[in-house]
């Protein structure tokens, strides 16, 4: 079998056998096959797509390029989150609490943020002293003793992702939706979870704007883990305004932590409340997703989330006092805030330039080196729909660096869009894809 | 400007401006651009396509990545003729003694053979001594002392298209018929002539096997010529059956003779005078192309074409013995025929096989790195729609090797198809493109 035979054969449009993927993946992992001949081929599925049961030997092949946990001595199905991202967009951290709190387990393994979007490890580091870092073997232990565990991605967890990521990054293809298919059901498959929620994510704040494309990514993501014979769901959710009211990595952790004190933004309450019920659904632990909504709701009422959220912080070397004391947090130096120019009601919300405007303060990453200030960020006063008058604040700026701020002030000056009616009101939950049969 | 970025903007169907193509060409050419971008770039080319001034710009570039050569010192116009390859395809050796006897300067750079077609460097390899790897200084002197020169690649030239070539042939890139023309033409016009004339192969036997691909290719390498300046004619000739009668390197070398000896296959022998007479024209030697083919039958029955031959073979380290005595050209240990297995006519020839199994017999390359050997080859001694008996010899094979001859048998009992009709003749050259107003 020769690389070039393959690349040819993806170029003219012909379907690869698993024969084909898997020597190429292995190739890949094993750098057997160079990285040109790799870039060549991520073009051609670019441009010609895959069939869905190419995609399912993609992603089988990128599991196998590394270890599978395997948690079968744990005594509950282990069930977990993953959101395509948008800008304020940090569920996991109420979600994962509330799901530990409720029975099921989440090994959960998380990313970093970059552009517009932020990422749950620099959140969570964002708590003093806590680690994302951890070996497999204390990632287990934590798990066992929460049933809950926040980390990042490890060098055993699917290797040809991490290559095929790293060269897609500097060659213009991360945008297929089939590559993007298997880069994340690879790295949570080999989670060795049994069911998976997805939260895919549409509107202006999304990598995916338009809803048809949101939808064919969740009718990939969903097959291909179905396929693997997991319990898989997608929600498509909105991302024309940011969700909840903060953006930046300490103000979204005292989001969160509001939401688990039965406070905090409704849509933020209201989407973490409709993910847990989906995960505990499909977990088997509740025989409804509205009694999953109950149960989850209950977590929260009881402060049991909120207990295993203190447990997770503690036994990742963070100060568990944050889950009461939030201003332990770090903080920023300045504030300021974005006034409206004029009365009206807030028509359309700029949501991914608030996202690169955040990141421009140091909340978030350009390229995968920068470092982030967890301190910076945005706090939204205003909605979509929202009346507004002239001289009111629209959101308070929390900036450590003048440059930066200077920087990011005419992004966030034209951010909010101010008209003479309120704009048509949509669900948060656009539509529900997979998981047949269960309501 | 980052390399990501241009690729991204071809990606996604976008005009690339001089400057971006000019960056990715010069990062090329110094190894700035790490290969697994440029094969990105490469295969997201393939896809899109490009723009006519596109192009221009590419092949611009890659003229400019090394030193275009200066002839200004030559007191008449350069010309040369470029082939896309064929089975039997030996006109090189004939053409360029005729122009250069009638007046012209022909500074031609060659290639070698791959997969089913040959190369002009490999049948001139044949003749003993001869040396196709001067340095350019050898290459001005042989030029100014005959007008004629033929030597392979020169590092100085087109260096871009050396690194772009060696990479396509890895990454199933090279068949866009944009990246064919700026690789041909960053090379010839690199040369620096006046004129050109291209003979675009189309049948079987070619690599463009439909007219329309072949037109299309014409087209474009027509009009990137002649934007840079250049007086450029395309001829759209079949490749349905070998050119003349004889594949493989010392038998065309022979059969080269036998036309400049004003003998020869009528088919070859006018080929080589209608290429001659372009060049001629278009070098403006004579008024116009029916002239020309005057002069270059002249130049044939003089034997001042065979003069000019002489004297090249001689200044480039060969035996110039060999234009009078082909006899001294290596020959192969065996012959065996083809024998028809019953009579009719000769209703397809499948002029790939044919040059596969010369390839096979040793006359070719399967990869760049192969050797050939000068003495195998074909002697096909009847033509399309030739009637033919049972019993009767179709080839004769000369071979080396009987491990070689054996694997090739199988290609060679099924290259002809005996019918029970003459197929419909076609004409040699089925088309002109370029060149308005010269007839």
């Amino acid at each position: 079998m020769r690389a070039v035979d393959i690349i040819r054969k993806k170029r003219d449009a012909g379907e690869l056998t698993r024969g084909e993927i898997s020597f190429f993946v292995d190739g890949v992992t094993h750098s057997r096959i160079p990285d040109y001949q790799t870039a060549a081929l991520l073009m051609a599925i670019v441009w010609r797509g895959m069939s869905r049961g190419e995609l399912a030997c993609l992603t089988q092949a990128m599991i196998e390029s590394g270890a599978a946990l395997d948690w079968s001595e744990l005594p509950a199905p282990k069930v977990d989150k993953h959101s395509t991202g948008g800008v304020g967009d940090k569920t996991s951290l109420v979600i994962a609490p509330i799901v530990a709190a409720a029975g099921l387990y989440v090994p959960m393994i998380s990313g970093r943020g970059l552009g517009h979007t932020g990422g749950t490890l620099d959140k969570l580091e964002s708590i003093p002293g806590f680690r994302v870092n951890l070996h497999l073997d204390e990632f287990r232990a934590v798990l066992a003793a929460t049933r809950c565990a926040m980390i990042g991605q490890t060098p055993e967890i699917a290797p040809a992702d991490k290559k095929l990521y790293a060269l897609r990054d500097v060659t213009a293809t991360v945008e297929s939706p089939y590559l993007i298919t298997a880069s994340i059901m690879s790295k949570k498959l080999a989670e060795g979870i049994d069911a998976l929620v997805l939260d895919v994510k549409t509107g202006d704040g999304a990598f995916l704007k338009k809803q048809e494309e949101a939808e064919a990514l969740a009718d990939l993501l969903v097959e291909t883990g179905t396929r693997t014979g997991k319990k898989v769901v997608a929600l498509i959710t909105g991302m024309d305004e940011p969700l909840g009211r903060k953006i930046g990595n300490a103000l979204e952790v005292e989001e969160c932590l509001e939401v688990l004190h039965d406070r905090g933004p409704a849509d933020l309450r209201e989407l973490c409340i409709d993910l847990s019920a989906w995960m505990l659904a499909l977990g088997g632990r509740t025989k409804s997703v509205n009694e999953g909504r109950e149960l989850a709701a209950e977590m929260i009422a009881s402060g049991r989330a909120r207990d295993t959220f203190r447990e997770v912080i503690r036994l990742q070397g963070g100060n568990p006092r944050v889950v009461d004391d939030p201003e332990i947090l770090p903080k920023a130096r300045h504030f300021t805030e974005i006034i409206a120019e004029r009365a009206g009601f807030i028509e359309k919300i700029q949501t991914e330039r608030m996202g690169i405007a955040s990141m421009i303060l140091g909340g978030g990453r350009e390229t995968h080196e920068d470092d982030v200030d967890p301190a910076v960020g945005l706090e939204v006063h205003k909605r979509l729909g929202d009346p507004v008058k002239e001289g009111e604040a629209l959101c308070t700026v929390h900036y450590n660096l003048d440059t930066r701020f200077a920087q990011a002030h005419p992004l966030l000056a034209t951010c909010f869009e101010i008209g003479p009616e309120p704009p048509p009101r949509l669900p948060l939950v656009r539509k529900i894809i997979g998981a047949t049969g269960i309501s």
